[in-house]
């Protein structure tokens, strides 16, 4: 039987060595920021196709850069998100930053302001309108296509200039988007605005469906990493099951409960039983604000590199 | 000042006086029950349109009846929701109930039955083997069509014989269904499945944006019940945003937090930053297990008849 | 393999009827609720000693007739509860009820106003002048005296009218009430203010400690029912590990969850590893906001008679 | 306005200057991290004396070294905390380290083997075997006293060897205790076991209750840092109430929801309303396992000299 060893911190202790130390207590929410460290780690070691499901307001809570570098680094391979994060990645792309803001607030008088609140940031109004700049100034490039959801996203990636950008990189780096429900976002407003005034062109989604499931069917080794749950993480488990090889290795940050029952909750391991998970895989469920664990695990892999 | 008064129980008390003493407390959470109770019966006297927003795991959860009445009682105008709930309802339809199951069980001995686990409640694996048979029998009445998704919805509502249905109950009453990732799920996966077979139709979402969009634009008052956040709730508070009207009233449901930022934890007022929500409406929060909540308000509705 | 059934609603559905809907649908958080009463009924029924663990704003949020009914009706045995319960109750009992609020509030407003907000209640400053009158009263029944804290609250339950209140209604009915925490509450603070002049006693914290393990030492079956953690579930969960018995029976409504490794958030079947509760025992952790669970599980219980 | 910053993460980067793009970043839980750590830094240089409020399970969650650090660094001058984590401190003092182990376990085999369950940790039960020998080593110091819980716990400070003991580096720091429920913990049962005996000894709470109200009397300048919420820290904000000066500072790390109305779950500045906390103090809730939280706060801490 092992003991818990306690974490130890001496002055200018590394990130890293702070996740190690989580590591070395193993148990609790510390030892599951170690344990999902290591698990990463494995998997940038073992050649597995590594699916990020990403949800939450991560980019108003301010993990752009890190999620943009996980991407430069080569960690991720395929990228599934919710519109609204994109919309927000390329908000700020168009000079539009989040802004600091207070959630104990008159939310009228934000509304007098234009300024959308999200918890306790805010977005200004006038983003959207740029945005629709952006999409009449290269409408020439969707008109009369028949695209999947991806494929537009990567069109988009490739309109931005701003470096720092997820969908940017993304487009460079060659990793396909997908985000299932994108009617569902700021970003689907304006391709329904461009429909709407009579532009013809498909956005075809049950495409990505096909290209997720050609991914899959492919791949000889999956990693999972889902960063909140809602309809990333289910199309990803979805996607899993028709995998020959299913999921090998999964990390979850999210705050959901199991007891409602709902995927975004539930347990990796309730994955095997859909036969999404493998039933030796390697998972770790962790309970944690993603602003808080994301920023401590990637200080942990910044560096290593992808084999 | 008004003081809480006490809850007070009596023998053989009714569940609907049991939220009217809940609506006299005024507190905490069943001040919250009491509350919602009281706005939704404000909905069905004021000729608004009603948007219901439906996530989690409500079919296996033991939801059905509750939600086929809803629609059948005509207290809903519009169904928002998950490809998961359409997919389980599905599914019951073809005689494939859930199983009361447990949640501290060897997934991976489900796995070898057949058994999908979803906390503690079980779907067998064999259901989608029937959902098939059901799609290809009625292919012809998609090939070669352009449908919404809605539409599409619709047509399913048509092919289920079971009246305890949600799907068939909508299909009935002609209530919308919008499903905006409807690719995140069983039935969508059914549609990928003919699509690979090579058969040809198009599933266009972007026209269930235009659908949702019109319905909110002729509208003259609004009210949103959402049960769980994820998709479905922001899907109706982006249309919101595009009503002339906003939303006059709201009620919520969910266990969701507000603190790590996301659609689904946030307040409902935070809406009126937004545009979505009248700053004079009428808004509760409820934190509760929906499973919970909903038949005690359904209980305090039920046989109120809609103006 | 049993189904899961659908909760049914018909108009005037009686709460005891809402319950067993919730019995018989047997998953999630309905299920929970409807397990509870049956647990709790079958304790009514199996002559064992029926322990009430009490924490949280249970007093502020509308619970005391309820509580002091469970009490008069012959439900419980012993009380353990925190001081903050008590004194909401004692504060009630001198005229000060609590008043309804709201919680996004400035707070300094309220301090200037003499109200001290519990969430969305308010309590006014001015109650805590009229205990210490009681208090000064009643003086010579204490003075010189050594009393375990559990005799010294039985007294004060002497000294109260009202006969909603809990105190009251335990000193009615004999029933012992335990407060391990005493001297971190409103009651606390009064008999300190007394020390602080002068005034000679011992409340005896100890002698409380012994008191209930006495009790649960000559006690054949017990159950346990907690409506939140904290102090009180873990000090009936420690005597009853050093009862003969053990726990036969547990009902537990708390919101806490079990990741953070808590005492408040621990799975009830935790305390079989300790030899707190039977192996066999029947058990159900309810994850619910108490204002709404309790409400409902004691309408089904209402009009049983203890056996 | 000021913009979100977004964390950026070089290789090596130290925990320090992670929480210091944590305070850049300014939003959600990130940056009530970020804040934490200056409000804390700032109590460090604004001579106030500083109150630890601690529940929760630390000791199992291998928190022990830097709580013990924290008092050997002398940046606490107080502290409140559960029996329950001091139980578990003597107990390791007395080489009965916790145990890695598992949450989905059958507790019945772990009570076959003596081991008592703490969420994924286990204690041999037979560590208070070992705490009984202590306590009856020791009996002739506490025999025919009158002690106060907190000159109590000093005393057993005193006879324990282990250098890592919080117990043991509190009394040669002479940092008083309080644990105001120490009848509610296996401390409080070893007491109870020889008062059982016959043996003749008056621990008396109520005198803590006196001294924790000397101490914030006297106090020019408090901060208050709460882990975990329960009687802890109720017992520092009722004393907070009778300080001339309330707290100037807070820092509150705990997962519990403001929504039930309990204490634990309270927004620091709730205690405003009440004249605990100073209205224009500078107050941060930080909703994380304190697993995380506290091990993230304290590397930025490590290495300031306390002014």
């Amino acid at each position: 039987m092992e003991t818990v060893k306690h974490i130890e911190i001496k002055e200018g202790i590394t990130a890293k060595e702070l996740v190690k130390e989580m590591q070395k207590c193993g148990v609790i929410g510390a030892g599951r920021i170690g344990k999902a460290a290591e698990i990463f780690e494995e998997m940038l070691n073992n050649k597995c196709k590594i699916f990020l499901g990403l949800a939450g307001a991560m980019v108003p809570g301010g993990m752009r850069n890190i999620l943009k570098d996980l991407i430069l680094d080569g960690y991720i391979d395929v990228l599934v998100t919710t519109g609204a994060n994109l919309t927000h990645d390329l908000a700020e792309s168009l000079n539009f930053p989040h802004i600091k803001g207070e959630s104990n607030v008159d939310d009228s008088k934000l509304n007098k302001k234009g300024l959308d609140r999200v918890f306790d940031s805010y977005l200004q109004n006038k983003a959207y309108q740029k945005m629709e700049d952006l999409f009449n100034e290269h409408l020439s490039e969707i008109e009369g296509k028949r695209l999947s959801g991806s494929q537009f996203l990567k069109l988009l990636g490739s309109w931005i200039k701003d470096k720092n950008s997820i969908l940017r990189v993304c487009y460079e780096k060659n990793i396909p988007i997908f985000s299932p429900a994108l009617i569902d976002s700021g970003i689907g407003l304006m391709l329904w605005g461009l429909l709407a005034k009579g532009k013809k062109f498909d956005i075809l989604m049950f495409d990505d469906l096909k290209e997720i499931m050609d991914l899959v069917w492919e791949s000889k080794k999956n990693g999972v990493f889902y960063i909140g749950g809602g309809v990333p993480k289910n199309f990803i488990q979805q996607a899993m099951q028709f995998s020959p090889n299913m999921s090998d290795y999964g990390i979850q940050i999210t705050m959901d409960r199991v007891e409602w029952g709902g995927s975004s909750g539930a347990e990796l391991k309730e994955g095997i039983s859909w036969g999404k998970m493998k039933p030796k895989g390697k998972f770790v469920d962790i309970k944690c604000d993603a602003t808080i664990a994301l920023p401590l695990i990637y200080s942990y892999l910044k560096g290593i590199k992808r084999k």
